[in-house]
């Protein structure tokens, strides 16, 4: 690999001298606390509205960050900030669920059926706790992972969006479960951690790996069989190519060749079906049969998957060698940087048409914010990083 | 207006030869009764589980057809084939309210929070009534349109998707809700029409219009008042016009000068906001600022918002003779004539790109069906024939 040096600046310094400046220049909230995440293009809030997910996931990355990069009080500070608002406001003290949705003084606006908010907040309170040394952090980190993990594989009959006719499963719990797991087994020591990855990873095996059509299947039948069906046929492949880097990721922390392999297989198959030939770039969605998709933006390119794209070829190159994979990080990664930042005022748009043109100009919402695009930052700069550090032990 | 007889045969013709033709041979399920309206681009059915929007729609447009185009014993049969399939699986026994969603035999998948379902199984049973002549049904187009305003006039608590803290009003309940009144005035003569309709005619007045900046809003707080987030900025341009439309006929209907002018005045403001200068036709969401939208296919082309435009404009027309709509009226039906007609398999598309290029190749699903395109057809047949003849009588 070439120019190793000038990839970890662009990842490294884009992280720290473009987006982490951005968010915490423009979001934080000192007066009612938390972050304010929807911002207009040139960082303007929007919308005074707070996203659960972004309060958690913003607290995380300043926790990491702080943790593994320079123990920097300001990102100590605005960590311990996020994590307050989280605490007093994001709660429903009423059963201990946590809302989706909240106003900027705190008041709750919507709560969803599912429980991802959770898994976001527990990671944040992992790493405030290895960051602050605080063991009331460690434990409500737990007990949030506990609760997102039991509201999941224990969910109240009376909350569900489908009746029982055709129950179906989803990748999105075990494979965000495993990667929780996995942040809180490094920031608090998770004990259960590998017990709760081995279960998930699995259920992702058994149900969702479809190795006789070579795919990984959003959603299935409780038995794991395709439902042919617009949600059954419905593929998310930068949704599959984040659980496959999860997976890879167990396999180098485990030393499990098994589980790499399964991560790349899964690279391999969602690549082969998201990358856009025409245009470039991962499609949001795709049908299994190639059939027409009902949901309407089936076709953009949003900025997440191309992040988790990269991040999954640059671990599945830095792992193998295979000079496949640096293709393909070649391919997104320039796809990536040469249609999402915006040279005017920082950061990256989020929602691109399939052609690459700009379809909004948003910042941040209740669905983009502070995590991808920094996650993805500071995972390529790590895995080049320790790329380097091993090529150069082992000349 | 010239060429006007060849503007009524593309409508007329269009319904008759080329819109009802397509569904009535391929979405009948001879088998399990209902109709299976998610087809793909050459009519396959794709999947044959059943939205319950569309079993309704059908049956109104079949019932409709019958009673104001021809006694053609087909459609009634059809329509009888809807009504049955309704009457049997598409109510939830346990608290009388409609599922949203079944199985090609009938099981229920989902129920939604809101009740629109029940307004067109309404208008679907009142043509019915008027067709077979069977009191049946008109007793059962009453009840359920009962349900309908008395659901949404009284929402049930535990079911809102949101909290309290920010009550809103949406203008998708007074609109349908004055439609299904005067479809079911005219069906079956529903007694309490008027009342109904003034009533929400004055909520739209009073809570969605807002004339100070010359916009009707679609989401207000529980006072009328604009609310500076993502929702309460969000324009939707089609369903406004569409609003505006059933305001417009309202006035036709009862000789009132001032409910002409209120909906071309909603026409009037909705156009100026909706259509768009870059490409033609009418964007799907826009923001009241124009900040950027959340909604990812904000931007898009879909076939309905066209549709209600055509109707609109061309209402506006034959009522006031203002120039400016006729003109109007040409840039939409240009516009929607040459990018939404699939010229090989018939029918129309119904998701189109910004630039109108196609997006997705689904001729029906969930959301689009037989009601919208075959709907403009029937009412600028319909306004356009009466247009002749008062222009040929008034000679």
């Amino acid at each position: 690999m070439k120019q190793i040096d000038s990839l970890i600046a662009t990842y490294r310094d884009g992280l720290l001298h473009d987006t982490l400046p951005f968010w915490i220049k423009h979001c934080v909230d000192r007066e009612f606390g938390g972050f304010m995440t929807s911002l207009d293009r040139d960082a303007a809030v929007i919308d005074t509205d707070k996203g659960v997910w972004q309060q958690c996931r913003f607290t995380w990355l300043l926790g990491k960050l702080y943790n593994n990069v320079e123990p920097c009080e300001e990102w100590l500070e605005l960590a311990q900030h996020g994590a307050r608002f989280i605490e007093q406001h994001c709660f429903d003290p009423s059963d201990g669920r946590m809302w989706f949705h909240v106003t900027r003084e705190g008041k709750p606006i919507r709560k969803r059926r599912y429980a991802f908010s959770e898994s976001f907040a527990a990671i944040a309170f992992g790493e405030l706790a290895k960051a602050s040394g605080e063991s009331h952090f460690a434990e409500r980190a737990k007990q949030t992972f506990e609760r997102f993990v039991d509201h999941n594989l224990n969910p109240p009959a009376d909350e569900s969006k489908f009746t029982e006719t055709r129950a179906t499963r989803s990748i999105g719990f075990p494979m965000i479960a495993i990667a929780t797991a996995q942040e809180l087994r490094e920031s608090i020591g998770l004990e259960a951690a590998n017990v709760w990855i081995d279960r998930f990873i699995d259920d992702i095996q058994r149900y969702h790996i479809h190795s006789d059509i070579g795919c990984v299947m959003e959603t299935v039948d409780a038995s794991g069989a395709r439902l042919d069906h617009f949600d059954g046929r419905l593929l998310n492949p930068g949704h599959a190519i984040e659980a496959a880097w999860f997976i890879m990721r167990e396999g180098k922390w485990r030393g499990d060749a098994e589980l790499i392999r399964t991560g790349c297989q899964m690279l391999d198959w969602m690549w082969q079906r998201g990358w856009d030939r025409l245009h470039g770039g991962i499609l949001y969605f795709v049908d299994v049969d190639g059939k027409p998709v009902q949901e309407y933006w089936h076709d953009m390119k949003f900025w997440w998957p191309q992040c988790e794209t990269m991040i999954a070829t640059l671990m599945a190159y830095t792992t193998t060698q295979d000079a496949k994979y640096l293709q393909w990080h070649r391919l997104i990664h320039d796809w990536a940087f040469s249609h999402f930042p915006d040279p005017q005022h920082g950061e990256w748009f989020g929602y691109l048409h399939r052609d690459g043109s700009v379809s909004s100009e948003l910042k941040g919402g209740l669905w983009k914010g502070p995590f991808h695009l920094p996650r993805m930052q500071w995972m390529c700069w790590k895995l080049l990083a320790e790329y380097e550090d091993h090529s150069v032990s082992a000349s």
